[in-house]
């Protein structure tokens, strides 16, 4: 599968989830066996060469991707979750969205000191709750190394901060004019 | 590794979300890189004999075994997910919890006529939510040969109820008493 040929699984959809915004819509990719299974392996080359030993994913669609790396490096996945779901004491951090604020959580016990733990996510826009990922990560003692997305929306500026925070950006796809 | 030793990858989180309950916590298993490696095969072995061509997962625990599966497998993903979150006319169907009722979503375009759909989770207690899961697939036109979850809690009967619904059941442990 050629990269254009996986760049055409995702659907645009245009005006959602506000007029004049092109919402690039990975559903469609992830209902495509072959298209799906490419994506993971792409993304699982450049975390086991970038030395992971733990692959964290945010909630809930860096779940699928994110687990999906880490079964093909045979390497544990950290779930990164929303506020109140994980049963035992957590660490987290709140971070901000365009209106208010979001936490994000984490087992602190998933996470050994030293750890290489790079971030799995289908998207990186803005890079909010990704930098926040990393906070929260480097919190529990891991450093990360890598942040890798499918799909990268370069003029939101996400990746670029992510560089800015000491972490290495690897993705799939561009859509400009975002 | 043997079906004890993926048994005891489970946390037990006593006294989690209430009283008196005991919260079989999966997030240590999937921590875990061999255990969830071995976790998500065997699911996919009995997803594979049931003849599915397309997996399902509820959001978001769902999406981290449904996923993979379908990864393995080299199928298609459908996200099952919560209202909202999909980008385009969905079809859905609302659901009783215990306190009030929930609604799940799904891209009507993701299922043709015919499939067969296999749905992946994490644990099946109840079995509200995959209830709810099995008519929707069924409305897209899918057939359901499967439910397959890597925890049982067969005191609450939610197994029972799938099968009760001509859905076959595939668990890879039980944890009785609960």
């Amino acid at each position: 599968m050629t990269p254009d040929e996986l760049k055409a699984l995702v659907r645009t959809v245009p005006d959602f989830p506000a007029k004049g915004i092109q919402f690039r819509d990975i559903t469609t990719l992830i209902g495509h066996g072959a298209g799906l299974k490419h994506a993971v392996r792409h993304l699982a080359e450049r975390c086991d060469a970038a030395g992971a030993d733990a692959i964290a994913g945010m909630e809930a669609r860096g779940f699928i991707f994110g687990a999906a790396v880490a079964i093909e490096l045979g390497i544990g996945f950290i779930p990164v979750r929303k506020p109140g779901k994980l049963p035992i004491e957590t660490i987290g951090v709140d971070y901000a969205l365009e209106y208010g604020t979001d936490r994000l959580e984490i087992d602190p016990g998933a996470i050994g000191e030293g750890h290489e733990v790079a971030i799995v996510d289908d998207l990186i826009a803005t890079g909010g709750t990704a930098l926040a990922a990393v906070e929260l990560l480097r919190m529990a003692g891991a450093r990360v190394p890598l942040a890798a997305f499918v799909i990268d929306l370069p003029d939101l500026g996400g990746a670029d901060r992510l560089r800015g925070a000491g972490v290495a950006v690897e993705t799939l796809m561009e859509f400009e004019g975002d």
